[in-house]
């Protein structure tokens, strides 16, 4: 009897612990609780010291045509643990080493009714949770359609929220804060207008999601590693306050096409007791695959300035003639139709940019508008609407190209699709390969307005295939991408390292469009740039936009201070100096931390971070001993305290601080600042005041 | 006042004659009068000789989000009239030279409360009517989405049909022989399971439609050149006996997305007083644009054979493995899993095949099942399906095609793209190099489910743009092109010859997927070949499948004879001995017929015809002596008398003759035909006897 009460308790422990099982960080801070519900339902839940950050909360899939889907009826087979530690060097990022911890758990489930096996795999960091869905190969489930993934994230309370209206086609949306409770309230108003957008729910909301509890703990959920799955949403039971996953449907309302072996991406909750961690976390890129590049020398972070800023603020035109109703590519003739006389992409102007890009230290010059087809390149639902290699009539692409070259600089190529993604598909080798006959090594794209195969969303499996196709075609050809509109970043630029910006959020163009809060870039930093560098295109020294064209009464809703922070703040490897030479040319001295600050870094510092209220970050320049301060304030003014404890030892520095003049302010006095120089060392502390929507940049050089 | 009285009478009677005016054809046996209704509603009606082949129909169409549409409130702004007449040279056809003689009307249109211009332009030929829509450019209408075309064709009685089910994805039914007015209830029986199919209506049905009318008029519906638009069907109204327009829906419910200038496809009306006229009228080649491939000296046409015949009847696979759930390409090891000993497409086989086409003096060999893939290749919405480049471990392509060109063979390649357009269009560069790297000059296409992008049709404006593209991507290489499952040809191969055939209908593979109507012979070319030819892929000698394939008790029904009959019969530039060698080796005295048979047309002559009973029709070879007749009958025994009279006059001739045996029968004795040889001239007359599902087949040749 003995021996079966011990063979029996035996037996029940382990099943005990093959249904619930406990993960911990490496450093114990947060633990993970998996266990199955009676009817076979797999959950989690997670404790940071022990405080609840996610209630027991379900998994699964449901799918199409299946009416048992991969919900319940689940059984543990077995479970696996496992500790992974390593450091890996990115090709260009915040930091030059990468520390990748975690504790691993595989739960290895089979649902009893049809044998179908399936894998929870949960990595615990000491910054966060990744889980993900995997689904191994195995004849009882091969090709299965998703009808909607449900994953719950269970909120232990009514966290203070930043978030964006979810949306099937656009991320280009002011962030709003409010409690997790009033998102349905305040949904309407949320959503402004956009050239290609679609909601779905009232509490629906895109990720990353950055949160804040009421006792503190700041809580972010997005996905990492998303690849030919179709990109979540979360939506709010806001009764229960439980997030659940909402994936962007195909054109018939199907979520995803899987086959197995295959897996989801990596679900991630970020979990600090401080904002900085979250901002500082690389769980996203840590839940990655490793560079798939092997030579990544041609991978180069790029300062630029762009024929851009004048069209977008409607000073001057994209498009070469206002003549014609509508153009037929390699059939309207354009020699022979009216120059409209505003476009910008024209020999003289583009050559001008060049000049002055090339005198202040630039890599590169972007041009927008150079090629035919503009004049009907949004709102038609047009297929073939770019052939990306024909300029027109006054864009000489060989001597602008020898003529940058001349003086340094690199013309950075434009491919706006207009959303027609089979024709960027179609062109698509043509277009690479005359990049590189033409001497441009990084393109930026674009996707503005709905997508063709028409149905499709921005979000959808198929989009995120396309662009995923666009980033590995061009690293065949050694060719960087920075794409615009596409959707947002999930972490994929470790694999794909070409992948050096993408946009995917509402950037610097709405200042002219309207203007943005003035607390939108502290918010961004822990949204959006959760899963990539943004290409946020700051620099704008002018913010009167009626200055550039008495058309547009927009406002850019920032000082110059906070403008010059961004380069600091808003990391990315791909910095624009955004606004026209003229407006650079009457500030001058505030210029020059543009060209002075760095694109790359080994080591990053997050001084004080508070969503939607500040952040300042210090940063150490790759292979140099210069560090670079930046601060970006929200609505308050507020006097930011730093130590400069982070500089050597043993080193003498300059800090050059360019703040906000005390009477600055974004709205009534933008252009307002202070430049001043000080002797700094490792022992310093400064106090500067910025002011609503203002910040400061400091680039500290090393005295020797 | 008389002045006024005569410029009011004038001014009347233009107007009268700009409201309503007739065209003639060059006989002047055809009238069209076009004619505006008093709501500025545009309509057309036809006689022939008088008698009433279309009833006064209205034409327009209605458009997206735009309540006006371009319905009604049209104004006559001016007609034009001209004639037109010129001989052509086909680079391959049935003849040597087409006449293209019409007279056109065009009709200019203004929208009165909105400007916007539409032309209707009416070609008349003495075999038919043509008409299209055009919009010209203007700024009033320049991007517009079609939700609907609203061509009315109202029919002048309760004329007999040859239909099939009005469908977005297939055409592969049989036909159904009804009164209109019986469509309805026979439509659920018409519809058989396909791999993909979509049906609208139970009185829709698809294009070209063969109709009778009871006092003995044949009319035939369809379209030409349709190029970036969608695809037309019927929707019958069946208490007015009203056909309109019904066109594929985009994965929207839209049905087209238009750019002015642009037209739309042709809409053709045939007519005759007899049968023979139809199939012998090149009314919808005359439509399409001339030849646009400069130097066409590498389209021939081509007779072949292939590795096909016994995957369909299921005596071999296609696939190399049984093994495996599934197949991921670049990943699944193919040298690592058992062979399923079933794999056709192997080295040995194939060489077998090349020896046996060589020996008997054929172009090609088609090989199916060479590629990774085809484990999974369809019902699975895959879309990385296929790459069109890597074969399976047994099939060497280098050498074996080396063999076949020892032996004077041309492989011919297998594109299975499974619907998924976007992988096709991905990999057709390299699929398209890979042809020419290794000697194939000729591609069979496939598209066999439900297309990808999902939610388009095969019927629909993508598709279409998708297989013009996959064309003239082939002519850019040199490469022909014989697309399977893809829409239904409009005598685009007129434009692009290097379209050497389609299926796009039920083909001889169907009688081995439970047989087709014995009659489906005699039908088929008054519906499906008025667009072009059809790879038929005849010459099947073994009839009862079960010999091939225990397990498919399959039948063809059609005798021997009536296999021999179809070279001449389904008209094609490519020509298939479906059968395997060793059913040919049991009857070598009927397979010279198909030896014999030449592929291409300096003329054809249609001597009797009569939907889904008999066609009769002799042709001469291109550049030769030679004729060939081919007679296929349908259900009812029946003596088909010819006369010679188209034979030369000065010479003599010997006609071997294939025919039926007198006890022969589709069903239950099908393999008994009987060979005799004749000497005849131009005077002479045959009297052959057919039976049900039989046939004839003669060759001539000159004693010389």
């Amino acid at each position: 009897m003995k021996q079966i009460a011990i063979l029996v308790t035996l037996f029940f422990v382990a099943t005990i612990a093959l249904n619930a099982q406990e993960l911990k960080s490496p450093n114990g801070k947060l633990v993970m609780t998996f266990s199955m519900q009676d009817n076979g339902v797999p959950t989690y839940m997670l404790t940071y010291n022990n405080k609840a950050v996610i209630k027991q909360s379900t998994l699964g899939l449901e799918l199409k045509d299946d009416e048992k889907s991969l919900l319940n009826d689940f059984k543990v087979v077995t479970t696996n643990t496992s500790t992974y530690s390593n450091t890996w060097q990115p090709v260009w990022g915040e930091q030059k080493e990468i520390l990748n911890n975690y504790n691993e758990l595989a739960v290895i489930l089979k649902q009893n009714e049809t044998n179908r096996k399936m894998t929870l795999r949960f990595r615990l960091f000491n910054d966060g949770l990744g889980f993900r869905y995997e689904f191994p190969e195995q004849t009882e489930l091969v090709y299965f359609v998703i009808k909607e993934e449900r994953t719950q994230f269970a909120m232990a309370g009514n966290h203070t929220a930043f978030w964006l209206p979810g949306d099937y086609d656009s991320q280009e949306y002011d962030y709003t804060e409010s409690k997790l409770s009033e998102i349905r309230g305040l949904f309407d108003t949320a959503v402004t207008h956009n050239a290609s957008q679609e909601q779905f729910s009232k509490t629906g909301v895109q990720t990353s999601l950055m949160m804040k509890s009421d006792d503190g703990l700041y809580i972010n959920l997005h996905e990492a590693a998303l690849i030919n799955y179709s990109c979540m949403h979360l939506e709010l039971d806001d009764e229960n306050l439980i997030f659940e996953s909402h994936l962007t449907p195909d054109a018939q309302g199907n979520k995803g096409y899987l086959q197995a072996p295959c897996t989801s991406p990596w679900r991630t909750v970020m979990v600090s007791s401080g904002a900085r961690e979250i901002l500082a976390s690389k769980l996203t890129l840590n839940l990655n695959e490793p560079c798939a590049i092997e030579d990544t020398s041609w991978i180069k972070p790029v300062k630029y300035m762009g024929v851009w800023w004048e069209m977008i603020t409607g000073k001057s035109s994209w498009a070469y003639t206002d003549d014609l109703p509508a153009v037929q590519l390699g059939i309207t003739d354009y020699t022979k139709v009216k120059p409209n006389g505003k476009h910008a992409a024209n020999n003289e102007n583009v050559k001008r940019y060049i000049d002055f890009a090339s005198e202040h230290g630039f890599d590169g010059l972007l041009v927008e508008g150079w090629n035919e087809g503009w004049e009907d390149w949004f709102g038609k639902s047009k297929d073939y609407v770019f052939d990306f290699v024909t300029p027109y009539p006054d864009f000489d692409v060989e001597e602008l190209h020898a003529y940058a070259k001349s003086k340094n600089v690199t013309m950075i190529m434009h491919h706006e699709t207009s959303g027609s993604t089979r024709n960027y598909e179609r062109h698509m080798d043509k277009a690479y390969q005359f990049m590189k006959d033409n001497g441009y090594d990084a393109v930026k794209s674009g996707y503005v307005g709905n997508i063709l195969p028409r149905g499709e969303r921005h979000y959808g499996q198929w989009a995120v295939n396309h662009y995923q196709y666009a980033i590995e075609k061009a690293a065949d050809y050694q060719i960087m991408v920075n794409a615009h509109e596409a959707v947002r970043p999930t972490g994929v630029c470790r694999t794909y390292p070409n992948l050096i910006g993408n946009e995917s959020a509402r950037g610097t163009e709405f200042q002219a469009f309207g203007g943005s809060k003035p607390n939108h870039v502290t918010v961004l930093p822990f949204t959006r740039l959760i899963g990539g560098p943004m290409d946020y295109t700051p620099g704008i020294f002018e913010m009167d936009i009626s200055k550039l064209n008495p058309n547009n009464n927009s406002h850019v809703n920032s000082t110059i201070a906070n403008q010059l922070a961004l380069y600091v703040t808003m990391y990315s490897p791909l910095q624009m100096a955004a606004d026209l030479p003229e407006n650079y040319q009457r500030f001058m001295d505030a210029f020059q931390f543009i060209k002075d600050v760095a694109v790359d870094w080994d080591k990053s510092i997050y001084l004080e971070a508070e969503p939607g209220q500040y952040i300042t970050v210090a940063r150490k320049e790759k292979g140099g001993d210069s560090w670079f301060v930046g601060n970006v304030n929200g609505m308050n003014t507020r006097t930011s305290s730093i130590k400069l404890n982070f500089l050597d030892k043993d080193k003498k520095y300059k800090a050059t601080i360019y703040a906000d003049a005390k009477d600055a302010h974004y709205k009534t006095n933008p252009q307002a600042y202070k430049i001043s120089t000080k002797k700094v060392t490792h022992k310093s502390k400064l106090a500067l005041q910025s002011v609503p929507g203002g910040g400061y940049a400091i680039s500290i050089t090393e005295i020797k």
